[in-house]
């Protein structure tokens, strides 16, 4: 695979670490380690520290199971924010997703993946279980489930929405319909389709732009 | 610019350190991040190791100035090599360039550039009194110049091709011509005129492929 003829053992290794990262292949791993080899020593030192730091230190928010520098994250311990609404999302990607659209002033739940059967992805290894328990406090009123509308995102959703049947709690989901911005020419059918099945009216659709 | 929300500085940081990096853009670096995050800590702590010590134990070797991890290169203290033919490259990404080839058995000399008034980079700057040196010394018979051919290139080489006029020793440069597998229709005319003017014995070329 590698016929490379490293005058560094340091280069090869380094190159070699960072043609293990997705999507990086040897001879970008190459660009990027010369690259770095330009640099001042602080800068290499800075970068490196930073991985080993962010890998070492950083930890699940006890509450919500975020990514957290701290046992309860930023977002449950900021009172500002209303505990009362929960978005419940597969991963941590998704909470930045959320929060870049400053739309949302609630809490979130990340479920740390979906139900999959093929992929053997059970719901007790989701925090699904932590979820409820949220919701058994008796604080939160409305649980917004923003999973993929994928096969397994609805079974997820399907499965949280039985178990939170007992409680008095609204259970919602995100709104699908056509992008902003986007032709109805290029919209798939089923997209288009629930758009017209879920339209709104039309004066409380001019706020949100 | 970056108007995400990290609910994590040690996460934010990663991501920062690692969209300095040239070609890879703020989405990447998260991408690239929260796959270190899933790594185990060791492999975490290799990875960034790996770059602190390059950057700090690395070095130029003091006779090709290639890089090394020793002193003198383990190009340059290969006896099995021969030392009485230079192979002069701009910088270290060309070294590996021609060491892939498995077709030279000299050692080389890294300039550490190529002569350029444009960029204000003067012979001085380049290592090209030590390339004379080299010589002097009197166990050099062929200094093959290895450098784009660019106005810089040409000019660097005429440099060096001067300075080394006092000294019995023979000066050559790479063969241009069509790329094997290339076809003569979509070749560039002073390419195809070279390979015209600099043509070979039908036999000799046999040899290699």
């Amino acid at each position: 695979m590698h016929t490379e003829n490293f005058s560094s053992r340091l280069l090869e290794n380094a190159v070699n670490e960072f043609s293990k990262l997705p999507g990086i292949g040897r001879k970008t791993a190459l660009r990027l380690v010369l690259h770095m080899l330009r640099q001042d020593k602080e800068s290499a030192r800075q970068f490196g520290e930073s991985i080993i730091r962010l890998r070492e230190e950083v930890v699940r928010c006890r509450v919500c199971f975020n990514i957290s520098d701290t046992e309860v994250c930023s977002i449950c311990s900021n009172n500002s924010r209303d505990g009362s609404v929960i978005c419940v999302v597969e991963n941590i990607r998704d909470v930045m997703s959320v929060e870049n659209t400053h739309q949302f002033n609630g809490k979130y739940h990340v479920l740390g993946g979906i139900i999959s059967p093929v992929d053997g992805i059970a719901p007790s290894q989701l925090e699904i279980d932590s979820l409820i328990r949220r919701v058994e406090e008796g604080t939160v009123r409305e649980i917004i489930l923003a999973l993929p509308t994928t096969m397994e995102g609805d079974t997820t959703n399907f499965y949280i929405y039985r178990k939170l049947k007992p409680f008095q709690v609204a259970v919602t989901t995100l709104a699908r319909g056509i992008s902003v911005g986007d032709d109805l020419e290029y919209t798939d059918e089923i997209t288009l389709g629930r758009s017209i099945l879920h339209r709104v009216d039309f004066e409380s659709s001019l706020g949100t732009s």
